[in-house]
This record gives C-alpha cells, sequence and structure tokens, in this order.
C-alpha cells in the first residue's frame, strides 16, 4: 500500500492550544534550560538535599513487603483518591486550624487527592470557569495559576495587595467597579495564596480572611463567587505561628475551595496534592477528573500515607524548615550586603515559602526584553520578571523581581545576589539617562 | 468578624461541568460500588494477584539506596518527562514494529511522558480540538474517551468495524459524507484503538493500518486530520504475532499520535504513560501539560526507567500473559457452556486483552434502563452496557455488552457467566412476547 506523497496540511491548533502558546513564562524555561552554567535564582524547585530518602525508603519497604498493602498500591484507585490518606491529611488539616472533628463542616468525601495542588486549581477552574469568565487574583499572583486560566480563555484581574496580601477595600472597590460595568455575572472566583505567597511570601492576614469570604457572599448575587485558597507553601513557615485557614472562616461552607500539596514539604517527585471542596463542587470536579485521568497515581498516594502513618513527615518538615531558614537568611544577608547600597532598592524579608520579592526604582524595566534582564543573563544569574506574575488586567509593576532561595546552596545564592547587584547598579547608572518610556 | 448569613447563592457549572454531568457512565460505577457483593464483569482492572510486588520493590530499592538518584526521582521532574524512560521506551517501540532506531522517522524529542495513557489522549485533543470539532470513532470505541471528548463538546462519530477493526471502506463513505455535508473542516481526528482494543479486544487488521493513514491524509484537505492510535493494551497479547504499529506506516511523519501505558502490562498505581507524537503536535502538547500539571509525578517514571533497565518488564509480561490467558480461556470456556445453547447469542473470542463483547439477539435491550440490566444486577452479576461504547452518532448496537476477564478469579467468572446466562435467557423468553419498540 503506497502513500500518498503530498507535503503536510497545516495542522490547526484548537482554541487553547492558541491561548496556551503566547505563555512568556516559557520562553524564559527555554532560555535558562539553554545557559547551564547560570545561577538561577529563579525556579520554585525545592532544595535538592533535603528530600526525604529515608523516610520514603522505609514506608516503601513496609508497604511492598505487605502482600495485600502492596498490591492495592499497585493498582488502580479511585477518582477522589485513597480513602485513608484523604482521613489523615484533613484531620491534620483540621487539627492545624483548631477545629476538631465533630465539630468540622468538612467531612472527607469533600476531600479529593490530584497530581499537585495544581491539578486541583485546574479542576476547580474546569469545573466553574467559561471562557470570557473572570477570576480576581491578588497583585502579585501565582504565575503558573495565571497562565492555567489564560489558557482556558479567562480574564483574571488583579486587586491590589500590601505585605499583609490582598487588600479587602480593594477587592469591594474592583467589585463594585465590575457590578457597575455590567460584568459581575461573569466573576467566579476569588483566587489567595493564603499562606507564603508565590511570589512575595505573603500570608494574607488573619482578620482579612473572613473579611473577603464574606465579601464573596454579599457579591454573589448573581451567582456563587468561590474563594480559591492555595495553601501549597503553608508547612514551609520559619517564624511565628500558623494562622486558621480561610476554610475554616467559611461558617457556612458553601464558598472556599482549599488546594495544599505534599510537594513542597514533602516531595515533588511524588507530585500528591489535594483539595477541600464546598458540597456542591465535589461531583462536578470528580467528574472533570473522571475524563482527564479517573484519578491520581495510587502508589504515590499509599506512600504519602504510610509515611504518615509512620509519623515521619513532622520530622521532616522540622528538618526542611531548618535548611530554608539558613538558606533564607543568606539571601536576606546578601540582600543587606549587597543591595541595601543600591538607592530605591526594597524586598520582603519573608518568614516562610521561598520567595523573595524585589522592587527596584520605578524606571527600572526587568522585563524579559529590558536591559536589566539581558544584563543580568550576561553576569550569570537568571530571575523571574515580577511583570509575569501580575494578572492581565489590574495594577502591573513592571519594576519587580522574583527571587527564589529553594533550589541553590547558600554559596551560589550569595554569588548570585552579588551578580544581580551588579546588574542593578549597572542598569541604575545607565537608566538614569533614560526615561523609563524609552525602555518600555 | 460575623458573616452575613444567606442562603448559598446557586453554583453555576461551566460548559464543560454540565456536559460531563450528563457521563452514563458514572451512573453504573455508582449502583456497582453501592452493591459490592455483586461478581463484576464490567470493571478493566487489572488482576490483583498479577502486580508486581517484587520486581517493584527490587527496583525501588535500587533507586533508593543510591542518594543521588533517590533525590532525583523525589525531585520535580521536567514536563516531557525522565529522558532516559523515554528513551527506553521508544527504543522498544520501535524495536516491536521492527525498526532501526538509524533510520526511524521519530525521536526521543517527540515523546511525553503522561498519567497513564488516558492523560496523553485528552493533551492530545486539547491541542488540537474545539467546541463542535468531530473525531471519527470506530463502532464500538473506549467509552472512557468517548467521555472526555463529550466533555470538551466534540462530536463523536461512529465508523462501522468488522472483526478486524474499523473498515475503510466505511471510513472513507464516512468522510465523503460528511464533506457533501460541508462539515469536513469540522474533522480533527481518528481514534483508532490498533491492538486489542476495549470493548471487542479487537487488534486493526494490519492492512488496513496505512489505508487509514493514507485515508486521513487525502481527506486533509481542509487542515490537517491526525490518526490517534490508542495502544494501551498491545504487550497484551496470548496468541499470535505482534504487528507493526500504525505509527510505522506514517511515512511523512505527521499523521499518527501513539499513545501507550505501562499500566495494563506492569502497574496501573504507577499510572506511567505516553504518546509519540508528530513534531508540531509537541509543544501544544507540552503547553497543555505545563498549564495543566508541568510533568506527570517524576518518582514513577524513575522506578519504570530502574524496572525496564534491570530488565524485570519482560519477564513480567510474560507472567502476565499466562494468567490472562487463563482467565480468558475460563470465560470462553463458561460462554461455550453457558452462552452457546441461547439461540443469537454470539461473542468474540479475544486473542489478546481484557474484553469478550458479546452481542445478543437484536431485540434484547442491554441497556441501564433495561429489564436484563436489572434482571443481571438481581442475579448478582454486572456487566457493562455495549450502547456506552457506541460514539454518539452513527451506528449503535443497543444489544450489546461488554464483559471483562481482568479482575475476578476463575471462579466467580465462571459463576458470573452462569448467572448472567439465566438472565439473558429468562430475557429472552419474556421479550419473545414483547417486541423492541415496547422496551426502548
Amino acid at each position: 500500500m503506497s502513500q500518498t506523497r503530498v507535503d503536510s496540511a497545516p495542522y490547526r491548533p484548537s482554541r487553547r492550544a492558541a491561548l496556551a502558546s503566547g505563555q512568556p513564562i516559557s520562553e524564559l524555561m527555554h532560555q535558562a534550560l539553554s545557559r547551564p552554567e547560570l545561577i538561577s535564582l529563579a525556579a520554585g524547585f525545592v532544595e535538592q538535599t533535603t528530600l526525604p530518602l529515608a523516610p520514603s525508603k522505609t514506608a516503601i519497604d513496609r508497604l511492598l513487603t505487605d502482600v495485600a498493602a502492596g498490591r492495592a498500591a499497585l493498582q488502580y484507585g479511585t477518582t477522589a483518591g485513597y480513602l485513608p490518606l484523604r482521613e489523615a491529611l484533613l484531620d491534620r488539616w483540621l487539627k492545624a486550624d483548631g477545629v476538631s472533628p465533630d465539630s468540622a463542616q468538612v467531612s472527607v468525601d469533600q476531600v479529593v487527592i490530584t497530581a499537585g495542588s495544581n491539578q486541583l486549581l485546574h479542576l476547580a477552574a474546569e469545573s466553574m470557569l467559561d471562557p470570557g469568565d473572570i477570576v480576581l487574583c491578588a497583585a502579585p499572583t501565582y504565575f503558573v495559576f495565571l497562565g492555567t486560566l489564560a489558557n482556558m480563555g479567562i480574564r483574571s484581574i488583579g486587586v491590589a495587595s500590601d505585605g499583609e496580601g490582598m487588600l479587602p477595600d480593594a477587592l469591594e472597590a474592583t467589585l463594585a467597579e465590575l457590578d457597575e460595568k455590567g460584568e459581575l455575572p461573569l466573576v467566579k472566583a476569588i483566587y489567595v495564596t493564603s499562606y507564603f505567597d508565590n511570589p512575595g511570601s505573603i500570608s494574607l492576614a488573619e482578620e482579612r480572611r473572613p473579611q473577603i469570604i464574606d465579601m464573596a457572599r454579599r457579591w454573589s448575587r448573581r451567582g456563587r463567587i468561590f474563594v480559591i485558597e492555595d495553601a501549597a507553601y503553608r508547612e514551609l513557615r520559619y517564624e511565628g505561628e500558623d494562622i486558621p485557614s480561610m476554610l475554616s472562616f467559611d461558617e457556612a461552607g458553601d464558598t472556599v475551595i482549599s488546594a495544599g500539596t505534599f510537594s513542597k514539604c514533602y516531595a515533588p517527585g511524588l507530585r500528591v496534592g489535594w483539595g477541600i471542596l464546598p458540597r456542591d463542587l465535589v461531583k462536578p470536579v470528580l467528574e472533570q477528573k473522571g475524563n482527564l485521568d479517573f484519578g491520581s497515581p495510587n502508589f504515590a498516594q499509599h506512600v504519602m500515607h504510610a509515611v504518615l502513618e509512620a509519623g515521619r513527615l513532622d520530622a521532616h518538615i522540622e528538618r526542611l524548615r531548618g535548611a530554608y531558614r539558613k538558606k533564607r537568611d543568606a539571601m536576606l544577608e546578601a540582600a543587606e550586603q549587597h543591595f541595601r547600597p543600591l538607592a530605591g532598592v526594597e524586598w520582603i524579608a519573608p518568614r516562610g515559602g521561598l520567595y523573595v520579592w524585589v522592587s527596584l526604582p520605578a524606571n527600572i524595566d526587568t522585563g524579559p526584553k529590558g536591559t536589566l534582564f539581558s544584563r543580568a543573563m550576561d553576569a550569570g544569574v537568571l530571575y523571574v520578571p515580577g511583570q509575569y506574575c501580575f494578572p492581565k488586567e489590574g495594577p502591573c509593576q513592571h519594576n519587580t523581581i522574583r527571587l527564589s532561595f529553594g533550589v541553590q546552596p547558600d554559596d551560589r545564592i550569595r554569588e548570585g545576589m552579588r551578580l544581580l547587584s551588579e546588574a542593578i547598579a549597572a542598569e541604575m547608572d545607565s537608566s538614569d539617562a533614560e526615561p523609563i518610556e524609552a525602555i518600555l
């Protein structure tokens, strides 16, 4: 059978494919991968030496030595995920919130296991959003979720925030403005990274939590407005006390979706995340998941459960906190040494998380096409331009940078900070003569 | 801070959520779960006792004992997946096709690792399909993929098939008919389960493979028509020789997407699948995946690679084949004993896969609302109504049943078949008096 030899007919990308290809972050990734000698202060990966070999080995040994347990782990699971794991993590969550299981509004059938918290965000988005709908986010916010939204044709609108997270007054003003424009029915969710957010390592202040939930409910006049709480970094706390989750303030139990993960606090390679959902979102989210992958890999769920059962998670988290605290201190010390002398360079000292958010003088453009970015690359250091972290609509600060102390060892952090400070100093010298308009 | 106490505002499902909630198979699953005493000949799970404890334990022990390898496995991976695993499985695929790596048209950058082959099907669909687009499928075909398509608002159209898979003449006729109606530009893909398909355990005949690819290319006048080859069951062969994949006939390298998985031939709990993609689909598929989960769980990929490296996969597959051959024989013997006496009851004897496809007399409705289904449930046996396996448009046989010999042990298979035959006999007796119109 000979084939007709013709040129390839054109591949016509779907609408989603066309939207996805515009994501700027992939360009950055390509640049980073093509220059492996760079000191990357960009990647949000976790520190290699903290990865939990010993507890994982013990847990897996035990699991695979027990024939019935081992087989169960290697078989298909259910779409919602391994029940004992869901019970254990709900228990853990409620304990952290200071809620007794008996008085809790949520039960285990509202918990679903996903491939990282990211998949939960995606599934929740698929279950409530149509193209043209609106999600309100803090500005700045987690850029991967902005990519997910853009990919789906969703509008993201930034709400001004300060060192304690999204400003309730700014949220109220944004909602009122959208209502005036007749766009309130398009608003389906408010997205908040409640603990040590990516990119600023800022936690939403405790007193703002019920205010934002209350606001979501009050403005749900044209249909439900959900609050999506991304708690991926909750356990990476180096100072101070834990505060109750947004979920714990959702008295009616119909508003908050909480997403969590063991990726940051245990091992991203296992990729076990979860969501705790309002009752009427459980079925739609499971149906979406059923059509995607009918359940996350079962083996990793059984391993995480075995780690929890053996009481190894908390010990690991303590070790992690020590390691990251040290790296954070290295970055902050380097910032004092190298950034402090530069007028107009400011940063937020994080109490948890993996990131330091830096603001430069307003006339410095940190974007991938600006001269600072190429100066930094030439000097041998890579950062994430802050503009990637701003929703498409709303405020955007082109003079910001996200740095991560997650991956690099202390000495590389210090060296990277020194190199970056030199690039910034050079940029400040040259841009004194050049107003921002000429750069943008 | 007190909350405004009001009733919950309505949750407005997204279009996708609304489409997903109509999937009939979830009803069936609920029924099955609520009656655990049933003998399920419905589930396509794999046999519990064949799950590879020993080779997995050996592989993981080795992996976690090597500090660098162990850490790499517990860290984030890349969106495309673990390179050595992609190399190993491409190598294996080419070897099975009798293609030397030097003369192969495909290279490792066209391989992407996914959470089972199902996720690859989903990602490919997202990259090429918009609501209202058309995918042509064999009738019957894999119902989970039909669900994925329905969820996305895609039209699935069935193409008549026989004991050797999709009929090229019927495909040609369907394409010509769509062209006449002006709908050819909507046709984006032809979906074919090339080996031991679900639900019929039918392999597409070797000589039809290049014919279908040729046809896809010839009809690509209004944009590319891809051929999606689902090869999930390729390794589950109990008789005869392997045949070359559809990919091997894609001389221009622009048409065939091949999806495979280790779920059926190794362990579904690890959930490692893959796709081999035409060059211009690689970027869009990776961008979709980046927005969903930025890469499948890394640990399971390293485990699968270690299993392959240790040469343990082939030995396991041999063991599997022996076990499933025995179970298939048990089901076929029971069919001879209990179904043969029933006039008009026919089935296909599979040479691989996990399923037996049964046709009843034309006036028997096997659907979930028909009396046979409830008779079978009352007798204690569950089956998948064949109608679920037919695309929304095109031929549908309401008198068909999908049975699986994957999960149940031999004696339960025999007992399930006996109970089902009694239900069918009773149904035939009662429906003699009742024409099909009265039932439907």
